[in-house]
Order: structure tokens, then C-alpha cells, then sequence
């Protein structure tokens, strides 16, 4: 057999070796959704870059440009979502081709400007380069914590049940929707294209959780459940199991599905771009964190399943235990982006 | 006639129209070479974001993945010398193209780190994704500042003279040689190819002047002092006059340029990445300033100029003044890197 491919997450690993253990006053650096930063001792700095490239985060001829500005922003601010945090500021990097009239940029402009408003975060720069092969736009936010809020993706415990903040697999059924070019009822397209083009970062439930210290670890979804759990449980060291039964499978998502041949299961598991948040909890706590969910006035989260001893994540049907660890959209070994 | 296609500098202006003015706690938004934040009232957070985007600012048949790494990082470094900054951490975000082997991010990590270790940086994190066209590298980085130090583009007040802290047109040079596969002598390559494919952040210059606050305005060369100079006279609303004769043309450059056909003094005023920084001060202070450039080990500033009334640049020849504000690199007009 060949070795395997050189994944991203190897990858990542390679390059936290490469860099170094975290220096004094970093409190996360490579591998969580935010590098946190220590700059005072009442307030964590929470810091992220991300990078969308056309052709493998976006495709123009499903999206406007307005339609990508607020996605672009949407999904970074996600990544303070996964902290606990707040985020503040966001400084925007535009790679242009040279054959889309540059104007463009200014509708993409007004998409983030959008999501900035909604979301209180403040647009103050950024730099504007040529880009001979698609549009690319990079965008890093700033964001904020006090320590003892802080929420990583290391801190599971077993026994911890496992929650989600929303249903999983509709962003995944609207990508393919898109592709495929099938028509739906609105409702339904409404549901599903929205949910794929455009998410909202759950930052009202990532505070939630945070000022009520009621999770142990937390993550956003972007690569699929399956995959983004995966990394829950080896910062966490950890195993998990996947209640299929219990799986948040909207009335729309099995719709959809049915027309697309497609398994919901699957989708929900494996399908990325959910931005719902993943996050973990003593049972004890239950009973508090509906509580606290509802006065945020926030639908209430969804039990998947459980932490369990070990370090594999398992699916649990009715024909047995499955193995899906680590089964999602990884950016350097999947052929497209589902 | 048609009206001009949009430029970078149009751009930039415009999208600070859709942005907004700087809010509360932002010193400085869209429009410097950092973007200024005072999260506390004894240090200012300086910030950057840049792309490096295979094709337009690099080609990987002229530098090693190494070369890539380091050069990548320093660039962005020189955006917190531009400010008179140190800077602290830096996050990283890499488009990977398909046909590439993986592996070799480890070789552009390997050289960001050299850059990191020799300038007390922290290299913390950032994401990998693929790119379907060309290698991709975002770089974020964060510096500090104490406020009564800071540097801007504004300031430069009319008298003032115009410095630069080295050598100009040695990297357009370099350019050149690589892409017309000219043989050099050892030396003279040593110089060109050095100044292009490994500038240095001029950090403990740009420190310099703001720990004496010896400056009135300061910007790093990165698109060529004609284009940069602009810049500080559209912030600063001055006019500047350079002279010609006064243009620190190495004899390196003298020597390459003759080779080239090319006239030196147009690569020195129009060639970027110098990485050079350029300043302004009061006259008075000129031997203070030689003063703390020497205490500092620092090779002395040149002075290629004045400021002056006005909203123009010009050069000063023996043939008489020419108007080149703005004759630079700018990012979306010209066809190539030059």
C-alpha cells in the first residue's frame, strides 16, 4: 500500500512542529478555531485568518458578489463563535482578476459591510492585490474574552453529552441543489440555499455558553460533524458516539435529500459549511442550559450523542456501531468541495 | 477619451467610503500601512493583512519555497517598520495548489520561521486550504506601538526633507536579471538577486525614529518611492520635490542597469520592493537624526529630497522639474510586476 496523501491535518500538525510550542502570553496558538492571545489579564485577544478562493470555497455562478461579502465574514466570524467570544475588528485582503470589472469589489464590500452592522464588528482596512486565477479574499478578525470564559476544543470530559445549536445538513443539500440545478418549492429553496449561501455565525450562542460556563469544548462546524467532532476528541483526547436517531434532520433536509437521491444521515454527518456550533457538556447541566438558552432567547441546543473513553468517534444505528471518525471535507484530500 | 479603469489607490479610497469613518478606539482604519487599534492606553496594537499570490508577486522558477517563506514574512513585516512598530505575532494562512506536493509547506514554514526567529516574531497558527491555481500565502501579523511614538502617512509638513534608509532599484533589478536570465558577476548578483529575493524589514530603523521621534511621516517602499512618496503627499496634502542626483544609485545598480539597457534612476524612482523605508523630518533635526542612526548601528539616511507646497511629486533633473506623482507599481493598472 502507498502511504497516504499528506492530509491537512497532518499538515497542521507538521506545522505546529515546525513552529514551535506556543511562547509565553499565547494561550492557543496553531490548533483551534482562534489563536488566543494574552494581552492583559482581563481580556484574551482571539485572532483568526481564513482564506476563501473561488473554485474551492465559492463558485460566482451560485453566489453574487454581495452574497460572498457576507459569507466571507460570516464564516470568519464564526471562528470567534467557537471561542466564546466577541468579536471587534476585521481586516479584509482582495486578490482581483484582472478580467472581472474591479467595481465588483465594491459590491463585495457592501456584503461584509452587512454581516459587520449585524454583527457589531468594525471593517478598517485592508489591501487590494491583482489575482491572476479567481477571486480570492482574505479576511483576519479580532475578536475578545475574559479568560475565564474562554471555550477551546480540548476540555471534553466522558460522559459529557454531545450538543449541536441547529440543524445539520441542509448547507450541504443546498450546494448540491445548486449544482444540479433543481428546482425546488420556495420553501424549501429558501431553507436550504439559505442555509448554504448564506449562514449566520451563532455568536449570540457561543456568548451563551461562554458568560454561563456551561460547555467543556466547543468548535464551529465547517467540515461536517463527523470530521469537526473528530477534532474535539484528539485535542480533548477523547471518544465520541453518535446517537443516527438522535441526529438534527430537519422536515426540509429529508425533502430535499429524497430529490436528491442522497442520504440525510450522510449529509447531516459529512456535509461542511453548517456553521451550527458543536460543543460539549456535563449531563448535570442540562436542566441549566435550557435555561440559560432560553432567556437568551435562543432555539434550544440538540443532544447527538455522547463523549465517551477512547479516541474514535462512532455513529450508533440500528444495524450497529459505525466508525466515522474524521469522515468530512478535508480541504487536501477530497476531489470537490462536499 | 474613456475614463480610466478603476486602480488599487481608486479602490482602496472607495472602500473606505463603504466602510465608514474610523470608529471609537480605531486610530487608524483603511489608508496606512497598518491598521491601529488602542485596545489600552499605554500600547497601540498595530495590524496587517497581505496576500502574496503566485504569478502576480512571486514565481516560484526564480526562489525556493524557502526564499518564498521568508521573503513572504518579511514584507509583512515591513508594513509594522512603516509604522515604527515591533511586531509580535504573525498568523498564516496557506492556499495549497493541487499539483504541488504538500510537503513543501514545510519548506515555506521553515523559512517564515527563519524570518520569525531573527526578528522576535511568533509564528502561532493559521489554516491550510487548497488552491486551484497557484500557491497562495496570507500572512496577518501583529505589532505594538506606544502611542506618542506612532508614525503615519500623514504628518510630512512642508520643509521637511524626504530620506530613505538604503539603497533603491537594487530589487527591481534583481527582477530583472531573473526574468531575462542574465549572468552576473558573484557580486553583483550577491547584491540584485539579494535585494529582490531577500529584502529586510527595516525594523530597527523604523524603531529608531519613533522611540527619538525623529520622524514627521514614514512608509516602507514597496510599490517604488515615486508611487510611495504619493502616498505620504496625498496623506500628508504636500507636494514633494526629489532631485535626481541626490538618488542613492549603488554602483551595483549603476553596473546591472548598463547591463540591462535600463536607465538606473528609473529603477530607483519606479521599481518596488525595496523594502526601504522612506521618512520625513524637520531640517533641525538632521544631525540628531545622524546621531541616533549611528548610536543605532544603522547606516546614515539619505536625503533624496523636500517637501513642499502643493499635491505633486516631481523630480528635479538638469533638464528641469518632471511630474511623476504616482508613477509606480500599482497593483490592478500595470500589466506586469515591474
Amino acid at each position: 500500500m502507498q502511504s497516504p496523501p499528506l492530509g491537512e491535518f497532518a499538515l497542521i500538525a507538521q506545522l505546529a512542529q515546525v513552529f514551535g510550542p506556543a511562547p509565553p502570553g499565547v494561550v492557543q496558538g496553531i490548533g483551534d478555531d482562534c489563536a488566543v492571545l494574552a494581552l492583559n489579564p482581563e481580556q484574551y485577544l482571539l485572532w483568526t485568518i481564513d482564506s476563501l478562493i473561488e473554485g474551492i470555497h465559492f463558485d460566482l455562478a451560485y453566489m453574487s458578489l454581495k452574497q460572498l461579502g457576507r459569507k466571507a465574514l460570516a464564516v470568519n466570524l464564526s471562528d470567534i463563535a467557537a471561542m466564546g467570544g466577541e468579536p471587534q475588528y476585521a481586516l479584509l485582503s482582495i486578490g482581483w482578476p484582472p478580467d472581472r470589472e474591479l467595481n465588483g469589489a465594491l459590491e463585495v464590500a457592501a456584503g461584509l459591510q452587512e454581516i459587520a452592522d449585524q454583527y457589531a464588528v468594525r471593517l478598517i482596512g485592508g489591501d487590494t492585490v491583482r489575482s491572476p486565477a479567481g477571486l480570492m479574499l482574505g479576511l483576519t478578525v479580532l475578536g475578545s474574552i475574559r479568560p475565564e470564559e474562554l471555550l477551546c476544543r480540548h476540555g471534553a470530559q466522558v460522559g459529557n453529552l454531545i450538543y449541536v445549536t441547529g440543524p445539520l445538513g441542509e448547507a450541504a443539500a443546498g450546494l448540491e441543489v445548486l449544482r444540479r440545478g433543481i428546482a425546488l418549492s420556495p420553501e424549501l429553496e429558501a431553507t436550504v440555499l439559505g442555509a448554504f449561501l448564506d449562514p449566520q455565525p451563532q455568536l449570540p450562542a457561543g456568548r451563551c455558553l461562554a458568560q454561563n460556563h456551561l460547555a467543556t469544548a466547543l468548535i464551529d462546524l465547517s467540515d461536517g460533524v463527523a470530521s469537526d467532532l473528530f477534532h474535539i476528541c484528539t485535542r480533548s483526547r477523547v471518544g465520541a458516539r453518535l446517537h443516527a436517531l438522535q441526529m438534527p434532520i430537519s422536515a426540509a433536509l429529508s425533502q430535499v435529500a429524497a430529490r436528491l437521491h442522497r442520504d440525510p444521515l450522510d449529509l447531516a454527518l459529512k456535509g461542511g459549511e453548517d456553521y451550527q456550533l458543536l460543543f460539549t457538556a456535563p449531563p448535570h447541566q442540562e436542566s441549566r442550559l435550557r435555561q440559560c438558552f432560553q432567556a437568551a432567547n435562543l432555539p434550544p441546543p440538540l443532544a447527538i450523542g455522547q463523549i465517551i473513553a477512547g479516541d474514535r468517534v462512532y455513529l450508533e444505528t440500528q444495524e450497529g456501531l459505525r466508525d466515522i471518525s474524521g469522515a468530512g471535507f478535508e480541504h487536501f484530500l477530497a476531489p470537490t468541495n462536499e
